[in-house]
């Protein structure tokens, strides 16, 4: 276990307490994040045991900052950012809705949803917002400070934005604002989600074509083709650094190699089908990207 | 301009006279880590002005290693490596074949060909081989050593085989031994192609849907978008590196959420439908993938 490390942004947020639902792995970031930066947290979570850990991790960047609540008690706080999947948002909402003090302030932090899902809060006067990290948190992450200074999709009521804004501030991070209405965060989401886990496939599918090239068996075999398209991804990477993506696009597509582009897809047919419609659909985008070039 | 490079590899292929064939980026980026290693280059192509920038470039690096010869001058190299298109191999190879002192070692540089397409070359008793550098170099690099600690995929005939080696490990390259036959060749090679061209296509898909969710017009939202995208990247690789492909996939494919997948695909389909396909074409591969985290 490494030492605790220096509060990146101070008391930044020293007099801010903010209540968090749910403890899985984005609610365990905020929590690190806002206790590191000076807020009082006050967690809740259906599973107490998902709660005791979290508190354990605040309790050795952030000693004393962070304290388990029963869920009635979110109710009169200054803030509440609901850290749960995306089918409790809106059973949330009603719930701290009905309290005899709601929260002065709601984000919700799922990227799929806009504003619109907080609505309860809304109509009892409540500031809602949205304060979405863009970044993979698996849920067994161990980072101390997962998203400082990452990337934020915020967005929200008057109140609720400006509080979020101080917000990523603190955590030395960026803002996105989206166009007004739901169809802009759907279409943002699956834009992450395309990058993201599209990477992860791509990268998944690539690296069993290559395995079964190489004069290699079973696992050494994947572990060799990873690190070699690890490598041919950072000349990719360095190119898109100095030139546009058009210009950084090489291989068969780009050059209308057609004989190689049919060879490539007959190779993958024979090993993965579903890695030969993978390539096919990216073809096209590929096509007219060769065209900006 | 940065001040000349020391030579990393310095006098390791002191002895060796390599010619080569091409002076595209291929042969220009061979021809400087060549140099710059202590081996003398003897370069040729078609474009008498494409040998005077590479000479110039080597000049400025390795001055002395490398001179401009005719085609007849290959004949009777220690070793000849053809980086020319996938569609002038088999030619070039005839034409040196029917020299009366055939180069005693040729490779190709192409990752699509096995070594089978130097044939006239195997008979008249030369050593093949094939040389590809696993990397993406666009067309116009300026790196003064691209292929320096790279990923090299090689194969061939006794001598060819152990040339190369030398080479790659006077590059401080690792090395990729395909399994015996063409359709390794091509395997091995649509496998590099579904991950550079494919992570460059993917991106871009990703960048322009995000682009248009923003709060932002044109170029400036493009920018933020990929700046944002390139952010979300780090932590998924960074989560690759401490993880399983299967563990590191995040997303609503990942945690089996469908609406979610199809509220995606319907935000997708409105703005760019190559885009939807692409999603499409990976979700079965995040579903498999998913079933092993």
């Amino acid at each position: 276990m490494d030492p605790p490390l220096p509060n990146p942004g101070g008391a930044a947020l020293e007099r801010l307490t903010v209540g968090i639902v749910g403890c899985g792995a984005v609610g365990r970031a905020f929590a690190l994040g806002l206790a590191r930066r000076g807020a009082r947290v006050r967690l809740w979570s259906r599973r107490s045991e998902s709660v005791r850990g979290v508190l354990d991790a605040v309790g050795r960047c952030a000693p004393g900052r962070a304290a388990g609540v029963e869920f009635e008690e979110f109710g009169g706080l200054d803030a509440v950012l609901l850290c749960v999947h995306d089918d409790k948002v809106g059973e949330l909402a009603r719930r701290l809705a009905a309290h005899p003090r709601p929260p002065g302030v709601t984000w919700h932090t799922c990227g799929y949803f806009g504003i619109e899902i907080l609505e309860p809060l809304r109509a009892v006067g409540g500031a809602c917002g949205k304060l979405h990290p863009l970044l993979a948190l698996p849920s067994e992450s161990h980072l101390e400070d997962p998203l400082g200074g990452g990337v934020f999709c915020i967005g929200g009521d008057g109140e609720a934005l400006a509080l979020a804004r101080r917000i990523v501030s603190a955590f030395e991070g960026r803002e996105l604002l989206l166009k007004p209405g739901e169809a802009s965060d759907r279409l943002y989401h699956a834009a992450a989600a395309l990058l993201s886990g599209g990477f992860v496939a791509l990268l998944d599918a690539s690296v069993k074509a290559l395995a079964r090239s190489l004069d290699l068996e079973g696992e050494q075999a994947e572990t060799l083709a990873q690190e070699a398209l690890q490598s041919l991804l950072e000349s990719t990477r360095a190119n898109l650094r100095t030139s546009s993506r058009g210009k950084a696009l090489t291989g068969p597509v780009a050059r209308g190699a057609e004989a190689v582009v049919a060879g490539h897809l007959a190779a993958l047919a024979d090993v993965d089908p579903q890695a030969e419609e993978l390539y096919r659909a990216l073809g096209p985008i590929m096509s007219r990207l060769g065209r900006y070039a």
